[in-house]
């Protein structure tokens, strides 16, 4: 029986879960894959204490320098290091040497797409895990969908949001929530990447380059999180608006255009990802044959991420036991551009108490061309301010964008706002 | 550029799009594979007239016998053909002499599983649109599932039926809902393997062959269809248990054991499944460490199952492309053997209106250690006989069917009746 020999970098949650699968599972996946793996080498910081801590046998080599990895005789590397510089020269250097690679690195992807495609030319990149977990939203677009035309793809892609939406759903105040979630391990002591959504968007960079076949920056992806979002905005558009806050991302593609972008959406609740609770993640993919798919699964915790990593690992050993030389990566459409699509819009203001404000907020909205939906304003609360809720029909965002900054300019309306979007 | 050849062998509505799709997205596949895909050779018993339809050029071989394809030059022959002795000797022929074959024909899989498998190691065999459609469950399970454990996978597989279930749901009668479905052609002009559950359990077959690694015969699955259920089921699980009535096809692993079947279950309004109306399925995997997700979508029609097929194909040029040998498949779990496990069983019969009817049922049920969950006896109809309606708490199917025929042969009790399941 053939052995494909596999290391490990970072031994954290999802790495020491790997490591446990790898020797937990090694008869079943024998048995797969007609072949042994063999997990030849680890790599973390505090190797000393988290090798004890695997109980690890003495014949498999331990590192605490990342960069000796490539050279350790292993055929398919994981890399679950964290962080940008290491994993990136790490990364790039196994596949320059041919290695198979697998990662967790959705900020990897995100920002280092061009190079870590050039260095696929000599080895395999495999990155399952970096978007919604165990969710196999990758491999579906990839492989299953290869022949069909993807129109649009994007959902529930961070679960720490989506836990946190949920709980504030339920009443809870969003600091408590966020509270709640960091005690249940589903948020991380600095949460920032994933309140204001750079973590989805890192997500929704890699699903729009894999899509697109041509990078997507991250840092041209319009990013807002959940952090401008109160209560009260929970409760006005599940009362009024029948409707469930989600922090949703998303790529929509027209003709040779690219629309990407992750923002607070406001879902129907008779709409499959209003019923997406908790840290779940969902995807939604419309397909000009295939239809509308849903994807629904857990996108983050240790097994979850761990299935995605074993899953590629066993696509990277199937390749090297069959001989399958890694692919140029072919850019798809190199010319694939910005676009915008015209979006209903939700408008929350603090404005004076006093009459006529609300026409002059309606009227700006009426000089821009944008038509009002619906405009409430709840009874006063006896403070000097009051809020105004207003949603628009579908209008672009430029417009929408011109007409904010100027009601946010008239002397009876304070600076303080909240925007988000209408799922259609 | 390189070139892969294509041949398709049947063109009713899903080999028809199939080459419309290989022809109108010549440009976007040749980018996305870097390679041509040109379609050499069409084969169809009426092959003048589909031909002429779908404006064929005259350089594409056509065949009206299927037999010929397999010599006819191409790399990947696409059997849709439909029925079983034509494909199983269409897509042996071409496996044997290594060719890369792609079929949605769940029947020949169902029943031929062993020789295909077989033949697979000359031939590679790609067969997604097999079950549920559009949706990519299977290259999940294979692929992206392949380091997991699955522990449970199964769901909506037949859309005709859950489409009469929805109309039966809202109020229209059986036979009604029947011929709604023709007339949207979601139901064949012979709807029967549909309706008795044939159909999804040839799905159940592939779903469990393909995740134990060993046959498991259509003729060895549990089966029962919708055809017993009438409106009074699904008004009395919808309004006394807050349940809605759905076609299952389930299988489950434990040790060594396979339990499968296909059955109608009650699922608890909250469940996923509870919400997927219409022609629509869905697929639940439960994996040890993935946990449970679920993959949603249209099941059946030309799109969806073009898509699935488009998708093998491509995968199989890949392949082709990039020199992979076909894998020998190895039998994971021969040992695989039935297994049953403990359900909440439904029972509705027809009594005699007069006292004592209910406590004999419920003695047999007491004898054979059955614990009742509720009794329910709607107020007499004027009629001889009254319906009686018990749910169990789990119990052996083997328990519960020896209790039931002991009922059926009480001389208060009619032979007509229904037994559904609960899920949990």
């Amino acid at each position: 029986m053939k052995t494909v020999r596999v290391a490990v970098a970072g031994l954290g949650v999802v790495g020491s879960e790997t490591v446990r699968l790898l020797r937990s599972r090694r008869e079943s996946l024998a048995r797969r894959l007609n072949a042994k793996l063999e997990l030849v080498a680890v790599c973390d910081r505090a190797i000393h204490s988290k090798a004890r801590g695997l109980r690890l046998p003495a014949k498999i080599k331990r590192f605490s320098d990342p960069s000796r990895l490539a050279a350790c005789g292993a055929d398919i590397i994981v890399e679950l290091l964290g962080g940008l510089p290491a994993p990136r020269s790490l990364v790039l250097d196994c596949l320059r040497r041919g290695r198979h690679v697998v990662t967790a690195n959705k900020r990897l992807l995100a920002h280092c797409w061009p190079e870590l495609r050039r260095a696929q030319s000599h080895g395999s990149l495999h990155f399952e895990a970096s978007v919604a977990g165990g969710i196999p939203i990758l491999k579906a677009l990839d492989l299953s969908l290869a022949g069909d035309r993807i129109e649009a793809v994007g959902g529930i892609l961070n679960g720490t949001t989506n836990f946190i939406l949920t709980r504030m759903s339920e009443g809870l105040g969003a600091s408590a929530a966020l509270k709640k979630a960091q005690e249940l391990g589903l948020a991380e002591s600095d949460p920032s990447r994933d309140l204001n959504g750079q973590d989805a968007a890192d997500k929704v960079s890699v699903l729009a380059s894999l899509v697109t076949g041509s990078w997507q920056k991250p840092d041209r992806i319009e990013t807002q999180g959940i952090e401008g979002i109160e209560s009260q905005d929970i409760a006005f558009a599940q009362s009024v608006l029948g409707r469930r806050i989600k922090l949703l991302g998303m790529v929509r593609l027209k003709d040779r255009g690219v629309e990407a972008l992750v923002c607070p959406f406001l879902v129907p609740l008779a709409h499959p990802l209003a019923a997406v609770r908790d840290e779940f993640n969902a995807v939604l993919v419309q397909a000009a044959s295939a239809g509308e798919l849903m994807f629904y699964g857990r996108g983050a915790g240790a097994g979850p991420a761990a299935s995605a990593v074993m899953g590629d690992i066993c696509v990277a050993a199937r390749d090297i036991l069959s001989g399958v030389r890694a692919e140029a990566a072919a850019d798809r459409h190199a010319e694939a551009r910005p676009a915008s699509s015209p979006w209903s819009f939700y408008l929350r203001l603090a404005a004076l108490d006093r009459p006529g404000v609300l026409s002059s907020v309606a009227s700006v909205l009426g000089r821009r061309g944008i038509s009002i939906s619906t405009i409430h304003q709840p009874g006063a609360t006896g403070s000097r301010s009051v809020p105004i809720i207003i949603t628009t029909h579908p209008t672009s965002a430029e417009d929408f964008c011109r007409a904010k900054r100027e009601i946010l300019a008239l002397s009876s309306v304070s600076r303080q706002h909240m925007i988000m979007r209408l799922l259609p």
